[in-house]
């Protein structure tokens, strides 16, 4: 099939091994040897959630697409609930499931002969099953045809649109998407191996950064090594559009140009909240170092606040556990902190503080979200679950009990807005909490966030991400 | 407006004068400083194009998109045909074009108050006055008001599911295209110094793969660097997805995989087919380099006949000249030259060797193309203007007579493709002609294209590309 806008997937296995010399004398957490994509694992798991022992399921891979009316052609991604039932990532494939012969059938894109010329020779049927756990291989000119020859009388699918036209079988377009999402929230052995390798990349890249910072000039440069860092590894494409923010750059979440130059001021805190993707699984990290080795002053006080939060929620992990409370934990943390340091006053009680949310006013956006493969992976709210509507927690991507399976980031941040300071000033409940004086000075620090990935065992937790995040390990690794 | 899924554009401008210095001791060119974009030089020559004095044209800038089902948002790249009117590269905007007053409005996006917080201030009506030429500035959500307010009878739109609802004017959807397409075909001098810097950029990051080549262990790594060595000034997109083959992999035309091991083995050719993007100005580049630094035998024979290809070309483009006969310049002299290394028996006629398109056996796609915002740039064929039915031919991707302002790629190439080669020894009419004990041999060379971005001037031609291509050269700086 057409090589065409793809990306290295299979590629990265095929530099798999050189990873594994990523982190010389440091601890590295078990790097997996690639298997096969265990497809069929994950579809007994959505059998199950239907609840049914027979009918035919259908996914229409995703389509190779052009910008605009042009003829460039986009970077191809699969589309994830079809990579989690196939691992194939070329484009224009279909999938066929049978629930009551557990054969999986791929449907291929069939290349035209003349353009073999320009792609390349399309794999074998021999290669597909081999390299993938497809029991047959049929042309995707061939899909209805498969369908009506199916012997089975419901076809299960996304999306009503995906149906193609000539179907025999009855079409339901309700169930699959919940039995799909229920076995993503869970993350197979496979899964969590596979995300364990893009963390370990991703964190080589954020150390290659903090080594890189004192001698760069500006976000674009540190931006570009985080991206080439990544891709050399075999992962080309990033989980999400890296952040890299010095300054009160840091103090816009969503900050994504990362254009500015230092000026020659490596007197500030640089955030850089990146994670590539390899076979379609996200990393998702954050890091706030100082572009000259050393953290100090307002920037250390505020750095240690958050480090502070972000590992007495990993402490606190657990099954059984609810997302918001480690928010609130996290919250508590934010104004104990804030409240020593100064910024807030320190006749107020830390519970009227919370009930009052002024820890939104630095803290204002939610702990952290499920990942795997989407970065804000499926399943954060149950069905009927509601957002709270309070500062910050109103943001949470996610509002569960936590189980063993689920992989999460936690990613709280402490940060110094414009913006919410400004309303914050102009709001005269909110406003009496805070010494001024104090939440001015430390505005210069712009902001400050850790970010780490983190699988839900059993036991406790297993924390994929390895780039440092203690002050000693940074400013060591800097020197 | 929203700053997600923005791409460093204006970042580029930021780090102009970074690349003024990455060539030291060789030849520059011109490297322009950064000038507000002519957008109403533009609208003067789509107005003239489309020869009326009033009505009001309206331009749709693109959305931002979201992949799949999910909330990752898609790399933003604003839609050429807006670019190129209006110089604002931010998503979700829109253009009025008043042909009588020729007064120009921007209809940026709203952010909602609460997304400032994530996205950062918006810019003000005055900094993008100043920033950019546009005399108006209207939220987007007053499109309707300002086109029913416009005092115009007539709106040209380039796609009729443009129009918003409760339009007033009577629509027109036919002209406003053609007018835009031929005022697009001639380079402006921004655009050909805006390609000028992008070239030198892309040139600057094909003499880094050269320069790393030897001591690199795969094709992944060269691709990482390729973009690494242009996102770090600034051009963080590429005009397109880069080609990174060695060996047989530079005979499968689009390969786009680029995740080969070396193996060890740098006695073989590595083609790099990559271009970056900055300020939504292509680049297209091709240079074919020993891994191991040195041309030698079949490879440097090859190399030799495409380089005098491409050099002959060259120095017969000029205004006047057909695009086709160009592209039999080119294939006449690889025929010649196959015939002279052996691979094409002697006792043929150079006039029937390409009289039965024994060329396109070995030359199997078209010359170049028109290059500019896209990188397969509008405007190659006039209206009614037909593919030649021949091979190599039938790909061309352009035919006219060229004239001054074109800018077109040059980039003949000699591969030895297990496919055609297949065909060609199946078919007794074309087999006759090969000493196939000589193109076998050959076929090890995989293929080889060599590729620069060409202006057409009133004189004659102005070479974007620096990348050196001389052998001499090449081994020199490999050293």
């Amino acid at each position: 099939m057409s090589l065409t806008g793809s990306r290295p997937d299979s590629a990265a296995e095929e530099v798999a091994e050189q990873t594994s010399g990523l982190f010389p004398g440091r601890p590295k957490g078990k790097i997996m040897t690639v298997t096969k994509y265990p497809a069929k694992q994950h579809w007994a798991k959505v059998a199950k959630n239907l609840g049914l022992t027979e009918g035919l399921v259908y996914l229409k891979g995703d389509v190779l697409k052009e910008r605009h009316d042009t003829d460039v052609e986009l970077t191809f991604r699969q589309e994830s609930n079809f990579y989690y039932l196939t691992g194939f990532a070329e484009h224009d494939a279909h999938v066929l499931y049978d629930l009551k012969t557990q054969q999986m059938t791929l449907l291929p894109y069939k290349l035209p002969e003349d353009h073999i010329v320009w792609m390349g020779m399309p794999p074998t049927q021999a290669q597909l099953t081999t390299k993938f756990e497809f029991d047959n291989i049929r042309w995707s000119t061939e899909l209805t045809a498969a369908i009506n020859e199916s012997g089975a009388s419901t076809l299960y699918v996304l999306r009503q649109e995906d149906v193609p036209k000539g179907i025999n079988l009855t079409v339901d377009a309700e169930q699959l998407k919940d039995a799909i999402v229920t076995a993503r929230m869970y993350k197979s052995a496979y899964e969590i191996e596979a995300m364990r390798k893009i963390n370990h990349i991703s964190s080589n890249a954020h150390v290659a950064l903090m080594k890189a910072a004192k001698k760069s000039q500006s976000e674009i440069e540190l931006d570009a090594l985080f991206r080439y860092e990544t891709a050399r590894f075999g992962a080309r494409a990033q989980a999400y559009e890296p952040i890299v923010g010095v300054g009160s750059n840091a103090a816009t979440l969503h900050y994504g140009r990362n254009s500015a130059s230092f000026n020659g001021n490596h007197d500030q805190l640089c955030l850089v909240d990146a994670g590539a993707e390899q076979g379609c699984y996200a990393s998702d990290i954050t890091r706030t170092f100082p572009l000259n080795g050393k953290y100090a002053g307002d920037a250390k006080t505020v750095y240690e606040i958050v480090l502070q939060m972000q590992k007495a929620v990993i402490a606190a992990l657990k099954p059984g556990v609810q997302w918001e409370d480690m928010h609130r934990l996290a919250a508590k943390i934010a104004v104990e902190g804030l409240q020593k340091a100064g910024a807030i006053k320190a006749e107020y009680s830390i519970e009227e503080l919370l009930e009052k949310h002024v820890d939104g006013v630095f803290f204002p956006h939610g702990l952290g979200h499920m990942i795997g493969l989407d970065v804000h992976d499926v399943g954060g709210y149950p069905k009927g679950v509601a957002r709270i509507q309070a500062p910050g927690l109103q943001y949470l991507r996610m509002r569960r009990e936590l189980e063993a399976g689920f992989v999460v980031t936690v990613e709280p941040g402490v940060y110094f807005v414009e913006f919410i300071l400004n309303e914050a000033k102009n709001n005269a409940e909110i406003s009496k909490y805070m010494d001024w004086t104090v939440v001015d000075r430390f505005a210069k620090v712009g902001g400050v966030r850790i970010e780490d990935c983190i699988v839900i065992t059993e036991t406790g937790i297993d924390n994929l991400t390895i780039a440092p995040k203690e002050i000693a390990e940074i400013e060591a690794l800097m020197a």
